[in-house]
């Protein structure tokens, strides 16, 4: 079999699995992205390994997948900026920064609480409560996609605090690297930190004048001439070169760039026609490869080997510092305790930033192989419990509401 | 730059200036997809070749391309499938089966004959021939949808004969292998024929059980369930299956099952809805990638190397075999002579079979690499020739029936 139809082969198992999946799950009451993570599990090496069958001799097979994944989380993170107005979330910018900051700190203190109990030297220590800092919202914005709510309270605090992680991970990173690697001078190393400042202030200028001022009329322009599926294509384009500009200029994720470009073309008029679009080309074909994919790049094996003890520390470190820090910082905005729990639960789970500061870790000697995979079960661990926890939470609300109404 | 983000850019750059020419050309009077190619030669190795900048330093990123293109000629070749009607189509059989066949027979014969004039052994002329046979309908079927006339006797005849052509010219390889192939005893060579045409049979008895009895309820199940997308998701696998099945089962091009899963789900009563996501998922991502990916898989300097006599004269017989074979089909089938020659030239343009044909000519020493470079050359000249002078051919043929509209 050629490549070619090695992929064909592999797609078709995995967005007919996935909607199956989704579907069940559904069906069970639960969210539909669970049943597609799990499939990815089932799929993945943790059980079946389908990708490593005799079929499968492609070396690159993974590779591309992954490829289409993460156009698929970029796609998913555009459609959750078109939900939201950016009007209403400046106006939730104050739980944003709160939850925000305050998510932030917890896990990296209580990380690096946790791996000076496992004796870690202070400064590894220290890098993995960073490891632990990134908090990943695709899984949380497709749940609350599902219900509905995304356009709530929630769903505000969450997008807007998820911004907010993006920029302090990213800072805190590159603020780490300059204060340890060993430097020529004093100013070099605050050059370092300050030339990430610069690059994201930079990128986010750009986007935002882009954003602001061209992309509205260059959207109606575009939908006036006679292309075909021309503002499709220009929206689809818009979203690489926004997710490749937050990456390469701004030192961002390029999620925060999909995420971004979807709330600018959110004010155009063409908002409806976009959402119809872009949602046909995620949820029919890359959103369902990348939420399998996630299960492709787990083990749940990692989880139950030697090393349970330090993932089950990193794991209770990694719920517990988000529910308190977004939780904490949610409540001095506000929000209710229930609001404040959902929101911390809602930024509980980790991903592909996590997994690059991870990566970074290793390859700096920060971390061990054991830590390593430790956050690999966390991630896994996190994004299967993040959708059930935060439905059950939001559900519960719902419960309230109606007594509250009922006693009326 | 990751690996991701290089592949964000290439898109972003291929999809945006894909539009652009395509608008362009559509402006000046030509179909899109003829400034959609062009864009393609531009930035492929005949000019700009720039995968190859140095920003582009992942050595699998063309491949990715490659395999992102393929399925836009799959989604775009079902979506031909999916405008035409099947007992239309049933209707044209004589003409596709006319023409079909002798579109495969002249260019067969006027290429062996042209291979013996340039010397070459009877085996090596014979598969020079079979080379030269096989049509690639794609550019012409997108020419035809642009000018809104694929539902026509043209439109018709033209996909009908790219069916017959591409089972012709599989069984005229396998035969032609068979033939050649040193032999244990008669019997093996003639098995290695019948096989084949066992595949085929089997291919297309199971597609078309499938596609008569199971996509009809299967489709009407999915739509009622509540799956995000899942209509489309499903249409999108099957098209994926019936491509892997076309090639894997029945060695046929993976693009003709996709065409016939088009034409089965023409029958559902989606029809309209399917049409209408597929279109987006096509123009809006895939099939401009497609367009430009023919001009980085080709070098126009080739055209203009040592054997352009050699080019010149396979160039000649690729033109003149289809348009005096696929022509004289359609008169014989009661087609007008300019009708014939609008299928003629219809049929004219060759593309991945005829690659893929030479490709195996080359490893088994059939063709020589001169031989194979002028090939080459034939694909981009007959592809880049058959949207202008189709369109030019269908608009001849509005101007006619305007004089005739006016003297009745």
């Amino acid at each position: 079999m050629t490549p070619f139809l090695q992929l064909t082969l592999a797609l078709a198992i995995m967005i007919s699995l996935a909607k199956l999946g989704g579907y069940l799950s559904f069906r069970l009451g639960q969210a539909a992205v669970l049943g597609e993570l799990l499939v990815g599990i089932v799929l993945g090496p943790s059980i079946l390994d389908f990708l490593h069958l005799s079929i499968f001799t492609d070396q690159h097979l993974h590779e591309v997948i992954q490829e289409l994944a993460e156009l698929g989380v970029m796609l998913l993170m555009f459609l959750a900026g078109l939900e939201l107005h950016i009007s209403e979330l400046i106006k939730s910018s104050k739980v944003a920064i709160l939850a925000g900051v305050l998510g932030v700190v917890f896990p990296l203190g209580l990380g690096a609480i946790g791996g000076a109990l496992f004796a870690l030297a202070p400064k590894n220590a220290l890098f993995l409560g960073l490891t632990l800092a990134a908090t990943s919202v695709s899984i949380s914005a497709q749940t609350l996609m599902e219900l509905n709510r995304l356009r709530s309270k929630i769903g505000f605090g969450l997008l807007g605090a998820a911004v907010f992680d993006d920029v302090l991970v990213v800072l805190g990173l590159s603020a780490f690297t300059a204060l340890v690697t060993p430097s020529v001078g004093e100013t070099s190393n605050a050059g370092m930190v300050f030339a990430v400042i610069l690059r994201m202030t930079l990128f986010l200028v750009i986007s935002s004048v882009v954003g602001y001022f061209i992309l509205p009329s260059l959207t109606k322009t575009i939908f006036s001439l006679e292309i075909s599926q021309g503002l499709i294509a220009f929206v689809f384009v818009t979203v690489l070169l926004f997710g490749w500009l937050a990456d390469t200029l701004g030192k961002m994720a390029a999620i925060t760039g999909a995420f971004l470009a979807g709330l600018w073309f959110g004010r155009t008029t063409y908002r409806e026609r976009i959402l119809n679009g872009i949602s046909i080309i995620a949820y029919g074909i890359f959103v369902p490869i990348f939420f399998v994919d996630v299960g492709l790049n787990a083990d749940i094996k990692t989880l139950f080997g030697g090393n349970f003890g330090l993932f089950l520390g990193l794991f209770l470190i990694a719920i517990l510092g988000k529910v308190i820090g977004c939780g904490l910082g949610a409540l001095l905005s506000g929000y209710s305790p229930l609001e404040a729990l959902q929101l911390g639960v809602g930024m509980m789970s980790r991903g592909e930033v996590g997994l690059i500061v991870a990566s970074v870790g290793i390859s700096e000697g920060y971390l061990t192989t054991a830590s390593f995979s430790a956050i690999v079960g966390v991630v896994i661990a996190t994004t299967l419990l993040t959708p059930p926890l935060l439905r059950s939470l939001i559900q519960r609300e719902s419960v309230i509401r109606e007594k509250l109404a009922e006693s009326e």
